[in-house]
């Protein structure tokens, strides 16, 4: 197991607890720190794999609650597993559809054995354990895959959150257990809400598992950032410093900056895409509705400076403004290249200031301009 | 005028009416016969430019009609016509608008001086006429512009056919008269409905008028396809051998075939990219509805030796089946590149059969072993 999989953790940072690392996989490395596209159905939307390559994706993420109901993880299987059946021969990390079970889905029953839960597609009952879910992220395949976890609501009282946090260690072990195979390799992820105690708990529990990475989940659910940033400052002298730390279901630019300042490797999330397809553009300077009338006549790229096949080609905003307005496919596809190499661009400026013990200021800097967005 | 525009006739089939030739634009130039993606507002549906350059796209339509309503043809000009506007450096060809006035829009009245219509976004009124016409096209700054016709409705009695056939003859000479362009080319509009005597006046005045190309329009209107077929024989004696013929809104493989045959050098049709976005697949045996169930578990390409980059890339028919039913946008990208380049393709292997004196036989062969589909 975990064969080629290994994470070379290359510079700390002085000033603070960014790292910059590599991690290899059977589909080669990726950079860290990193931001992973979110391929929820087996596809970036709107995005080819060579447009992928284009934006210099080093990883993406699919969803294992999304395959396992369409087109099922069997068929995948067939297919010869993710990479083969999305022709994506990169690295790909499936979640462990822990989250998509608790928000997306009605849930019938948590119990010690698993959680039924009703499909939002049809309502048909379904059955995740720790087993199940092993067998379908085994099935699909990716190079990375996500421990199932129990991902608690906020607000959350102490006693739930440490029955959560404690069912969620069993499936760890279980998932542990449970999961053989030759390419794939399996994180774990650090539970315990909004209490630093369970957080520390937790952190020390999963590291005594020995897993080959970590997610810290539960996050981003609608507390104050402050808050999560001081859960990712307390819990990160326990995490294992020789494995990577994906912050899960996180990824605003301000996000990406603070969380790489506590230790942080790995991000994803939907917004970078899903705001493309409403009009909606990432820069350096916060977001842009390219909707708004004063771009009509605006024949300037979206971001000067930015060398994504939309900005580097000359579309204008102009352009662009009138794909949007006519619900243009090209629109939504022009913008989430935009976006996505937006985030994977600061990205490769982040680890270039480790690299040049100038991450505290650079990162300082363009949290002063403004490119804080929501997440 | 007609600057570096040059048709050049390279060989003319011996057994068919079938002619190979290339036409020569500031944007440099394209093989015919050939195929025009159709890219209505600016755009071709779902395709980047570096998509179309990648199916072989030699040349792209644009509608004049849907561009004058939005963004409006004043904006086109400030961004520097069409090939800055939309980013492509190949030949472009606009319409004249006057089939989709016809088609599309409430006629408020049909006068010698031009048409009042409504627009079907907006109820607004608009007038065009011959003048106003080149006025856009020469904003727009395509490649070739088409003279504004009258399109007649099928059925149409002789003696509407006539006055129709009149008043486009008359518009002509004005839009000759208006049209003033250093890089734009202008062609002429054969119309006639489905009357021989009037087909062929149609023919014979229109060459008088010496345009650059010849457009023939008012066909593929409900009519039969072999009354079509028979108006492009009864007229071929009257086109000017040395000027490109474009027979305007056909596009189905079978009509390509017969159409080339009876001498057409150009043909444009939205039917390539309108059914990609449906799940439909267009292949050498007949179309493919991609939905079907049975290509649920096909892990074989759309279509085996196709050298699209959906099909060279071996995404699978399963694959698009689950993205076209999960309503994924990269579906209709992967079934647009397909179908785009089924068609430019088949225009590539009919030059290449005319090149080898085989056209009658490639033709005949295709046409048996079902290759024919609606347009």
């Amino acid at each position: 197991m975990q064969k080629s999989f290994r994470y070379e953790l290359i510079k700390k940072d002085k000033k603070t607890g960014a790292r910059l690392g590599r991690v290899y996989t059977d589909h080669g490395a990726f950079d860290t720190p990193c931001y992973m596209p979110v391929g929820t159905q087996a596809t970036v939307k709107a995005m080819t794999p060579r447009d992928l390559t284009d934006v210099n994706a080093g990883i993406i993420l699919a969803n294992t609650f999304h395959l396992y109901l369409r087109p099922g993880h069997e068929l995948v299987r067939e297919a010869g597993g993710l990479h083969s059946f999305m022709k994506w021969d990169s690295p790909i990390l499936t979640d462990s559809g822990g989250f998509q079970v608790f928000s997306l889905s009605k849930i019938n029953s948590i119990r010690e054995d698993g959680v039924m839960f009703q499909s939002p597609i049809d309502g048909s009952r379904h059955f995740f354990s720790p087993e199940k879910v092993m067998e379908i992220e085994m099935a699909l395949n990716a190079d990375i895959a996500m421990a199932f976890d129990e991902c608690a609501p906020f607000p959350c009282d102490h006693t739930y959150a440490e029955q959560a946090m404690n069912r969620t260690h069993r499936w760890a072990e279980r998932c542990r257990e449970a999961h053989n195979s030759d390419s794939q390799n399996l994180f774990g992820i650090v539970q315990g809400a909004f209490y630093t105690d369970l957080r520390i708990a937790s952190a020390k529990f999963l590291a005594s598992l020995d897993f080959a990475g970590y997610g810290i989940g539960g996050l981003s659910v609608g507390e104050p950032k402050e808050t999560m940033y001081r859960m990712l400052e307390e819990i990160e002298p326990y995490m294992p410093e020789q494995k990577p730390r994906y912050l899960m279901g996180v990824g605003s630019p301000d996000c990406f900056l603070e969380g790489i300042r506590r230790g942080i490797d790995m991000f994803d999330c939907v917004m970078q895409t899903r705001m493309a397809r409403t009009g909606m553009a990432l820069t350096r300077h916060g977001r842009m509705n390219i909707r708004n009338a004063k771009y009509e006549r605006d024949f300037t790229p979206i971001e000067e400076g930015c060398d994504c096949y939309a900005c580097r080609g000359g579309f204008s905003r102009a352009y662009i403004h009138h794909l949007v307005k006519e619900k243009e496919i090209l629109g939504a596809q022009l913008l989430t290249m935009h976006n996505l190499r937006f985030s994977i661009r600061l990205m490769e400026d982040i680890r270039e200031s480790i690299r040049n013990d100038d991450f505290l200021e650079f990162s300082t800097g363009l949290l002063k301009q403004g490119i804080y967005d929501r997440c």
